[in-house]
């Protein structure tokens, strides 16, 4: 735990199959106007909108509607959202859906009272807001991202081929989250695993960096090994109540602030990914897992001794008469079976990338600094084309 | 994660050398009035009483004295400071020191505006605290109890013979927390090795519980990993920023409630160890390393499973061709090395403890259940007699 660092995260949770019941203790707690937000409708469908609207209506609420936020969300979309939370005069926005839902509804709430753009100040030039928040609480429904817990949100600009995320401070975090395991089973087998793998390389990223003995590493691989775990089991039997919960905990804690503690954090495979994105508006999930092993194998060597401890404390691979190298590089392979056996997308071809979108997606990828690593051009050129 | 629950900890933490400087930005949301807890005075020889005087004065903060915090802090003690709080007045109580003084900061905080009588109300009826509450800020000095980030308060009725904790709620938690791991390098070496012992009973109460297959323990076994690791650095050397730093984090999050959730806890060892310190004021660390071998030794043939588990997952017991009470016992064996490496009081003969106190002590004994087993007061008596 070198260096200094402030640790607050007051977002309440309420966790397990009574969640919902969480809304009711809440909502009292804002006033009159909420801005609904969901995604493409599956809400509709499953039975949770209407679990959600009749404990608005029970508390007195005045709903506002804002449905249609794709996976993907884009500034357009925020424009439309913003001008609805104005018009609604919300007092609440109450997002219900995945991560995607839950980033946008941040984006909202950070721009409803905001003069700029809010593309151009947030996530180009990653300022912070000086305008008053509107509050936002988060109904999940889909594991992976953590937004429920964090100030994280992502916007895509397909007019500059950019998928960009800010992280924005405590005041931004959701007041409020209701984690009910059971609102995931009907998501689909792609989207679910797809979920897993972000929840994966979150861990993942804020793992392979930094050469320090670090507390939040041995947290990490200790969520790591639960959720490599649960994802088989969830993956053979997706109504599997534990399995499920402890991945949807496992999202949470993975991504809120807590592991990155004290310690240096490589987001490059998210820079990779969100470059892919941009370009092929394809799965988060899938295109992280897509150019997750070239990476790995790509910046190993820089990094091998967490490769080594990775693949021995994490995978269970054994050592004894083996170079670090050897270890690590059987930690790798271990962590591509499992990969394998979920069904995740290994490769940008089956991704359904052309090959052609290589350079764009090159220029797109931004590059930070904290890996085993500092990428330059040639470097990520490397890793894409290994990739395909 | 198998049943409801809510998760809400909005304590804010400054970690590193220069936490005190969150103190600055802390201040200034609070009245004029300050009540300053500390202990025995070894903050006015190691210089921190005067580095947080200063920054209460820049802030321009009527400071009023509070210490003599012993401990195991007294109900007498608490009078007097409820006394001094109210003459004061104070909008702020700020502690400086250990767990005793941040739990004794948290009592008087609930018991300046209470009619009643707070050992009967908060300790023997454990209610919840009905009046308004006064903020409370911790500056730590010495790691083990967690108390910076939770809502726990341990009193001490000496006429009554009880020691009892109570775990308070969101409101009673700190406001925030000043966590310098300089700070700690001037414990006594007894002190620190009883504070890492109090940090891994702790974990280890709350991982021997249970039958499911959970997030939060596998978060714990990390704990315990970096706990193990840490602790055996920092025993050669209290100055490694490092390995301390690493204790200090740890202690945090080992009682704070997130490794609890979704799970059964067993706080036997607690129960055990208070009960011998209502009887002799013993170091609160070094009453649960004295009775904990014998505890787990006990208890081991009806958890067989998750001692097996510790003793692979933790002290890497290789279970090959073993039984899984072999791997089991082997796995206390592990712990039991460690402890004695470390320098840890072993029973209670070698702290201290006349075995004509026995029967006090068992009579003592508060029964929790959670565990593998039901403790009845000939269980309690073995393993009491087992720990001389």
């Amino acid at each position: 735990m070198l260096g200094n660092f402030t640790y607050c995260n007051p977002t309440k949770l309420y966790f397990g199959k009574d969640a919902l019941d969480g809304l009711k203790e809440e909502l009292p707690k804002y006033g009159k106007n909420v801005l609904l937000v969901y995604g493409g409708g599956s809400i509709k469908k499953n039975g949770i909108y209407d679990q959600v609207v009749a404990i608005l209506k029970a508390c007195g609420k005045e709903i506002f509607e804002d449905g249609g936020v794709m996976p993907n969300p884009t500034t357009e979309k925020l424009a439309e959202g913003v001008a609805r939370a104005r018009a609604a005069k919300a007092d609440l926005i109450l997002a219900v859906g995945g991560g995607s839902t839950c980033d946008y509804a941040k984006a909202v709430s950070v721009s409803v009272h905001c003069d700029d753009d809010p593309w151009e100040k947030y996530f180009i030039r990653f300022e912070e807001p000086t305008c008053p928040i509107v509050p936002v609480g988060c109904v999940l429904t889909m594991v992976g991202t953590g937004s429920e817990m964090n100030g994280g949100s992502v916007i895509t600009n397909h007019a500059q081929k950019l998928k960009i995320g800010h992280v924005f401070g405590e005041e931004v975090l959701p007041k409020f989250a209701v984690l009910n395991p059971e609102f995931t089973f009907t998501v689909p087998r792609y989207q679910m695993i797809s979920g897993i793998y972000d929840i994966m390389s979150h861990i993942l990223e804020q793992y392979f960096s930094g050469e320090d003995d670090n507390t939040s590493d041995y947290i990490m691989e200790g969520l790591l090994r639960s959720l490599i775990h649960s994802a088989e089991i969830a993956v053979q039997n997706p109504a599997d109540y534990e399995a499920r919960s402890n991945i949807m905990w496992t999202a949470t804690w993975a991504l809120n602030t807590l592991v990155a503690k004290g310690k240096d954090t490589d987001w490059m495979v998210h820079m990779l990914g969100q470059a892919v994105a941009a370009y092929t508006d394809a799965t988060h999930g899938m295109t992280l897992s897509a150019v997750s092993m070239p990476y790995y194998r790509y910046i190993l060597p820089y990094g091998v001794q967490k490769f080594a401890r990775y693949a021995v404390n994490v995978w269970n691979v054994d050592p004894a008469g083996k170079t670090p190298a050897q270890t690590a590089y059987e930690g790798l392979s271990a962590m591509e079976a499992w990969m394998k056996k979920l069904g995740l997308v290994m490769n940008l071809t089956d991704l359904g990338t052309s090959p052609d979108l290589l350079e764009g997606i090159v220029k797109s990828t931004l590059v930070m600094d904290g890996g085993y690593k500092v990428m330059d051009e040639n470097d990520i050129r490397a890793v894409l084309k290994a990739s395909f």
